[in-house]
């Protein structure tokens, strides 16, 4: 196993140090930034999440802020899904795509107010993407990366924790919604929202200097809950089929290959970059798409590169994320498929990268 | 030593094999996507970087390529370096600037032809950032990432090893010049250049079917000169005074506070994007600027985060790269320092993230 070489350009966040001094054994890297990946194990720290409640270091979900007359106009161009109805408190899971319909990012929009949007993004630089279109377009509007770092609190045990440090009406959040809570006199947001299914918060930790003060009044207050440092969990998430941008998708893809055709209203989204590259796709689908995929057999190695699915001597789809899940005690896998053979029942075969070829089936819906 | 968790988001490379085979211990992710950090120690890397020849994986140098009748156009409104001179198969360092002068990277341009480039990138996403601009001017031009990744042979020996594997006419090619260079019935690009002052040649692997099929014939051709697998050197390039974007500068530096004001025409460079906000520092100067500065006392540790360079209680400075140097017997750093503190001589404060305090010197030149 590669150690991880650290320089100031793969940043830490404003929770470094709470995460440093929870023990963190492993990192991956995101929006150039250090993303914990495991705490105690992978197994553990996931039979932990489905059954407590653990705070995540999610700071490397960095903002892209609009902020102007034409804040609202530009966020309609960047994707095809309508956001006409779309009420400031409200967040929205919104596909980025360039003028081929090709996915940049698939980030969550945060509308603050009609003139001032954050996005929170997934792992590429869609800022230099945003600016690009603003300057291209002479648009009004301020576009940039505030000092924003989102934390997580995910787990079953989530709202009782959040309720301590932030209040009783917390709970009332509603799912992709957000609020502002007071925390040390600083007004915050707090969304309904999380990288699992197991429920929770994200808090858009706006300040640096009151990171750390908030993490540790979580860990406080959640002493007797069994609270943990705990980070987005790759077998829960997989189960739970939460797509990984990079991973499961990638500039190559269009939305409705992702399956996220339903956030897409690209005949109403009137200025979305890529509308008419995205037309045809959207009337009559598309030619491969995602799906679960269970892999027989013991558990298969880290997926570090696409694994072809195999009907025979053709290829028909590949998986890009794959790992054992304890609890469903198979392979559960993400992967793209063909039209052909994407029915649920399809027996294929997945050729791992040592050469060995394992069963493969897809499946209907994912574990969780 | 948190290890490094492997996914397809962290992209291999095509020579991940060889990588792998040559016994890789650390890496860290550049254009989302592996680079080696340390084969045997980072030291012993060093010294032998610096007496024989070593093969990098540097396919993480992604190319933006930009074709079509508008590609000249474009490539002169990305930079305020004027391009009216360059000619194919020439290779030009361009700080790349926004509308606000800032750097969003420090690239190299390849002139393929008129209307046909190569931007060899550092770390961030600038393909975003140029479809977006290309975009929004509505210019007739491809831009798009190929199938091109960059092996770089560097040291001493660079020539010995690259006129047996591409013919002694490779050892005319001049610095920062390319040729094209036959292997195995392809033509390759072959430029006189690299991250390291030891002297070498970067390869335009294009294809990456021929990648391992080149790097196993260098590794076979040099086997007398002690070729070994290495990678950019965290002392050498330090030592050599060699800039990583995301480390010794961000979005928030100008070129000329990175001291690239030498690259930069910013009266002639018409039509170069963030040409406004520059021309006042363009005549003035910057507030403050890169500068080398040696820390005295024994090894440091490494440099994760900016460190605050202090003139008594006033901060005047931070140190953004730094390791212990085995040759110069001191520690070697880069930092940004402001203009009443940047003489060579000026003794200064550093303050590592410990707590503790060391003297550090301003020095006039970078050691290599």
């Amino acid at each position: 196993m590669a150690v991880i070489s650290l320089s100031r350009r793969l940043r830490r966040t404003a929770f470094s140090d709470g995460v440093e001094a929870a023990g963190v054994k492993g990192y991956t890297v995101y929006n150039h930034m250090l993303l914990p990946t495991v705490f105690r194990s992978i197994e553990e720290d996931y039979h932990h999440l489905k059954t407590a409640v653990q705070v995540w270091d999610v700071a490397c979900e960095r903002q892209v802020e609009l902020r102007g007359p034409d804040a609202g106009r530009l966020m309609q161009m960047l994707t095809p899904r309508d956001l006409r109805g779309m009420l400031p408190g409200q967040c929205y899971y919104v596909p980025i795509v360039d003028e081929t319909g090709g996915m940049l990012n698939d980030p969550v929009a945060v509308k603050l107010a009609e003139d001032r949007w954050w996005i929170s993004i997934a792992d590429s630089d869609l800022l230099f993407w945003v600016k690009g279109i603003a300057y291209g377009y002479r648009l009004d509007v301020l576009v940039d990366e505030p000092d924003v770092s989102p934390l997580a609190v995910q787990g079953p045990l989530a709202d009782d924790l959040m309720a301590r440090v932030f209040g009783e009406s917390v709970r009332d959040v509603r799912f992709f919604r957000f609020g502002w809570f007071d925390f040390q006199g600083r007004s915050l947001a707090v969304a309904r929202s999380g990288y699992s299914k197991q429920g929770g918060f994200e808090i858009y930790v706006e300040g640096s200097d009151i990171a750390m003060p908030l993490w540790n009044a979580l860990m406080e207050a959640g002493r007797d809950l069994d609270v943990h440092a705990g980070c987005p969990n790759l077998i829960e998430r997989i189960e739970s089929g939460l797509l990984s941008y990079g991973n499961d998708m990638t500039r190559a893809n269009t939305p409705h290959e992702c399956g996220l055709g339903r956030f897409c209203n690209t005949q109403t989204a009137i200025g979305c970059v890529g509308r008419d590259a995205l037309l045809r796709v959207a009337s009559e689908g598309p030619l491969k798409q995602i799906r679960p995929v269970a892999i027989e057999g013991g558990p298969v190695p880290p997926c570090d590169r696409p694994w072809p699915l195999m009907d025979g001597q053709l290829q028909v789809g590949q998986v890009t994320s794959a790992t054992w899940s304890p609890d469903f005690e198979t392979n559960v896998a993400i992967g793209m498929v063909r039209i052909t053979h994407w029915e649920a029942g399809t027996d294929l075969d997945v050729v791992l990268p040592d050469g060995t070829v394992r069963p493969a089936v897809v499946n209907g819906v994912f574990w969780n």
